[in-house]
């Protein structure tokens, strides 16, 4: 499902950003833009923001340079891949950058120096339209995104749209961008969207397993000092009776030891595609020497960053619906348009949970200090675990002080998972390296839940109730309103 | 790949099967047989064999049943899934039924007084084509191995050609035999494969994931009872420094006691995809009640079994070359043509090893007693274990005794492996169901010996070396002579 920029077109927009009540204090409006979309003969283009900081004019355009078939393209500026230990790598590619991790990753990332490249293919937002769902906030064209971006930092963010399946795609984005790092969140990453029907389930699996794959050998091709910052879940590990560790257990068995990947039960063919990912990324640091770090992480809640907040059409999606939406945002959301918060059987399911300050910080610290070539390191990034009656209880509180009435109702559990376990997971490796956690505290639910009051009327109810269930999932395509 | 028999052709054969040398008391040649394959308007044809147990006329013949869209479609004599829990599945549907083990045990079956069917895309036999391989012994069609089968025995084995990714045609599969188990060895099952190239990688897990996806989804879907025997293989597991359990381990760790999935370290694309597909399994089978064996199987070797050495036309394949050629057979082949035998680095590796005679023992067992609904059970099907080294002193013994001289020579490892470990894989679980092992014995390595030298005329010795390096795979396919 390649989506290539081979066209001719030509845009002309009339501003940088467009000026909002956020704060935010440059007049963007003073600043005329013209952007070309230059037609080439190769369906691979490279998106070029070109223009001096805070300039008033500048021209973002496709360009295409040349391909050199035997090897990697050289960079004017010189190669990046000298030294086989780079102490802190300049170039990173996000793959998956318009999405909801991704895009605050990506800004994150070019705010603090790093050279970015955003690798998406869009997907996501076609997924909305199919499913008849929407972001709780309005969000922008990655095309606005970018120049909004430029205008207000100077800093260019790189395009390269096209889907990772498609290697050729892929390669061409390695050899003209020469990544230092990938950071990969290309990836389906919802557990119901794999439980619609088969050709989800399969798609899901496919779609994630063969990008994964199609990374793997794009860094052992064309950047083999290359490092893989891969998005894992939490979820891979599933509810088991002792102590979660990270990536691997020392196991004592009839005398012996060994240490051995930590035992996966994951949950949905959604979080079983992570699964396979780690094993064959680990599989491939062996046998190849690449250096990859899986991040398994938690549920991600919160919508702002310091990056996302300096301008509205920076603003990042936020999902609420029973497919996309995760527990906390969805909670808000229901407290804010007066749905019952919506506990999914006994509610004593406990999960690891992240601010999404802290997903960008985590990411960053992980390309900062990167895996060693043929090391396969997992850590676990989340700051805290709850259960979701912990979380109804936390935003029920919240929203009484704000004057709210909120219920909590159990609903039928759509998932098969334990509903009350053991859960111990650690996440000390992320700290170590100087994670410092942004914890769930009152006026973070308060923010959230004011964010979701400012736009409750761009709520729809009927996407708020789970619609697709792990036992009835078939083999019919199913056409579901969220 | 879905490969249908949807045209219109009409074939005449002379005999059912030809006579041959082998023990094979009837003469055949005075069974003159009309094959008629009938055209219809769906691509989804059921191929019969009719006619009455050594009858002289017989027609196979395809015929298009009514397909009943809302559920599965009743057969004549009544529906086999009335029972809850079936005491002896008497369907059997095998994936893979043309292969090496598949064919093999698609004929113990039927002549166990199974009702069997074979699914199989033929790819295989493509493969030869395409690396410019060949099978040891000459193999006829399946067409014609099937022919010859009812002629001998009066039994028909049904066959369905397509490719199980294809869901249509897999769906129809079901829906027309109606399997009380299935056995599925249709994935591609060569590692050395899997290690040519990124296409060759990406296919192998494509394909073996995805069919078997669609297997769980279509005995969901259409015969939920239906017991999934699934081929996995010993090379999950790797080598760990501990003692490996049958799909379970149970550790106890900081105090607290679970028992889990036994950790894989899979090493190569094609392991990695069965580990992908025992975690999907898993996974089903505790979500949607799917009853499953995952039978991780160690290397087979050896050619006969009571069903194929009944007439030549029935012989199995047998690879020798260096992409599916497995150690034991490879060597017997080296030995009867004066090639030393290629021991791969130390030669310190040590693998699990079966008889041929066993794999369909073993299968035929799981199916007899099959796993309950929503039991994932794993067995670990093998009988003995060998290092590489052991292996080339006793096929070297085995040949100086028919006067070969046979000599051996360490080549450097294509693969990432160690090359001396600990190994203590258990497999008890078999036995205790009633497998009588047939061990690796002087008479059996005599008999295989003498069947290479049988077919040393039909032997090219530029398939012996290994010509895929795990170390080197790259993106570009690559057309490998092997």
């Amino acid at each position: 499902m390649a989506h290539l920029l081979s066209t001719s077109c030509s845009i002309k927009v009339s501003t940088g950003c467009k000026p909002y009540s956020l704060p935010y204090k440059q007049d963007l409006s003073a600043f005329p833009t013209s952007l070309t979309l230059q037609a080439s003969e190769s369906p691979f283009t490279r998106l070029v923001s070109r223009g001096e900081k805070h300039q008033r004019n500048y021209t973002v355009h496709a360009t295409t340079l040349p391909v050199n078939k035997e090897g990697p393209t050289q960079p004017s500026s010189g190669s990046h891949q000298t030294l086989k230990e780079p102490s802190k790598p300049q170039r990173v590619m996000v793959i998956g950058g318009d999405g909801y991790c991704g895009w605050a990753t990506a800004l994150h990332l070019s705010n603090k120096g790093y050279e970015v490249a955003i690798v998406d293919s869009l997907v996501r937002r076609l997924f909305d339209h199919q499913l008849g769902i929407d972001s709780l906030t309005p969000i922008h064209s990655i095309h606005n995104r970018l120049r909004c971006w430029k205008s207000l930092t100077g800093k260019t963010i790189e395009l390269y749209i096209g889907d990772i399946c498609d290697f050729e795609f892929l390669s061409e984005t390695f050899k003209l961008f020469e990544p230092d790092a990938v950071v990969h969140f290309g990836e389906q990453r919802s557990a119901p969207y794999s439980m619609i029907d088969r050709s989800r389930a399969v798609y899901t699996q496919q779609n994630n397993v063969t990008g994964t794959l199609n990374v793997l050998f794009a860094i052992k091709e064309f950047r083999e000092q290359c490092h893989l910052v891969k998005l894992g879940t939490m979820g891979e590990y599933g509810t088991p009776n002792i102590d979660i560790e990270e990536g691997y257990i020392t196991i004592t068995h009839n005398g012996r030891t060994d240490t051995l990947p930590y035992p996966k039960q994951a949950s949905s063919f959604y979080h079983l595609s992570k699964v396979h990912d780690s094993n064959n990324i680990a599989f491939t640091c062996k046998a190849w020497g690449i250096r990859a770090t899986d991040l398994n992480q938690g549920v991600v809640y919160g919508v702002r960053t310091d990056e996302t907040e300096m301008h509205e059409e920076l603003c990042n999606r936020f999902d609420y619906d029973g497919v996309f939406g995760t527990a906390l945002n969805r909670f808000c959301v229901q407290a804010a348009v007066g749905h019952p918060l919506t506990v999914y059987g006994k509610g004593g399911q406990t999960r690891a949970f992240l601010d999404i300050r802290d997903t960008v910080q985590c990411v960053e610290l992980a390309i900062a200090n990167p895996a060693q070539p043929g090391e396969f390191r997992v850590f676990n990034q989340f700051t805290e675990q709850f259960s979701i009656n912990d979380l109804a209880t936390l935003v029920t509180k919240a929203g009484e002080k704000l004057g709210l009435n909120v219920q909590s109702i159990s609903v039928p559990n759509p998932r098969v998972e334990a509903e009350e376990h053991y859960y111990n997971p650690k996440h000390t490796k992320l700290v170590e390296l100087g994670l410092k956690p942004h914890i769930l505290s009152d006026s973070l639910l308060d923010s959230l839940l004011n964010f979701a009051i400012k736009y409750k009327d761009r709520v729809d109810t009927k996407q708020i109730m789970p619609s697709v269930s792990w036992r009835k999932i078939g083999v019919k395509t199913r056409t579901i309103a969220a």
